[in-house]
């Protein structure tokens, strides 16, 4: 048994990182990679590295590393990336939502669409992709216990999020995805997080601060 | 003059949720707040709000704690919100890029899309929002230029993005925003960040394992 302190959320982003870099390494044929290396590729520090990985008792061989694909296939586990994980998306009849239904960067990442959900008669039962036809929003606490969705991504008007989050807790669904402009809070029953675009935006609003004057714009 | 040490990036991603705490606070008429009230609302450690915020010289008043306004100006500043970003999107013609090209979020926190880019014959000239006509790559040089575009929205396939990063550099903008399924690195004349959609999907995973068994899928 190791330690039971859970890892800090920056520390389960870290391993999303991880997990593409040890995929890489494996591609270019590199079987054994040392914190530091792996450190230098992600510009992170090694120490860090060394205690993110600590966290799930993988210390490396000293002198030597750690195995890329024992690592990778570590990670896997450690993220529950070993099944596919299935996923819902409500308000999948406007344009963000349409955009993710379609999206190929998930299903190669383990993650599965298979339903669609709006509350738009003009674009009930319009098919986008695979996922298939869009269903009404109150189709989704069956369709949820029926095809064991997870993870339930939100793309609707702030405004619909009341409505749509009683649908949800109903559901049973115990993750979501938040996209829309007004920040959920996680509850006992379901995980939340939530997706700001705009936050991206102001990060580079303050790089962009930086390039101009050496400093923050507003230095003490 | 303050301490010159550079905040790390995950203090840079907690300034936009304390502004976004404060413009609600400013609603709500609370005009002070103390450290522990604003990491209570934020689920986040008094000490580490301290911690963020001395980065920046904001100390508050011992037993009083931070005007709501001020803290609020100051983070604006620090973040340079004060002034309008200009922002254009390439691969505009695509779903995601023409839902982020009409995506309300951007324009009331301070950025505004003024330009559309795309090399799909089919989408050139089509017009989606205030942003206007879409216009082909290589005009990117000229319109950044002559519009004073600093950040750039990347919505194009990976293959696509060896090309559309010639024309970025060229185009002498400071800031991309990488929804591409690549990672790209900052230079030195751009700052990059990457936005992996996929990965907000791991971490969830991650924490469907801990709800399953109460400790991550493969504790140690």
């Amino acid at each position: 048994m190791g330690k039971k302190v859970l890892p800090p959320q920056a520390t389960v982003r870290r391993l999303s990182i991880y997990l593409r870099c040890l995929n890489l390494l494996d591609e270019e044929g590199v079987s054994v990679i040392s914190s530091r290396e792996l450190a230098e590729r992600l510009d992170l520090n090694p120490a860090q590295v060394r205690k993110d990985l600590a966290y799930f008792g993988e210390f490396g061989k000293r002198g030597v590393g750690y195995s890329v694909l024992k690592l990778r296939d570590h990670i896997i586990q450690i993220l529950g990336l070993q099944k596919t994980r299935l996923v819902g998306i409500i308000g999948a009849g406007g344009r963000l939502g349409h955009a993710l239904a379609l999206y190929k960067g998930f299903e190669k990442r383990n993650f599965k669409v298979v339903a669609l959900f709006d509350k738009d008669p003009h674009v009930l039962n319009q098919v986008y992709g695979e996922a298939g036809p869009i269903h009404h929003i109150s189709e989704l606490p069956r369709l949820v216990k029926a095809l064991g969705i997870e993870i339930l991504i939100l793309c609707v008007p702030a405004e619909a999020i009341p409505e749509v989050f009683e649908y949800v807790l109903l559901s049973g669904a115990r993750a979501v995805l938040n996209f829309a402009p007004v920040k959920l809070s996680s509850t006992e029953e379901v995980t939340v997080h939530n997706v700001d675009l705009a936050m991206e935006l102001e990060s580079l609003s303050y790089h962009l601060g930086i390039r101009e004057t050496g400093l923050p714009n507003e230095w003490p």
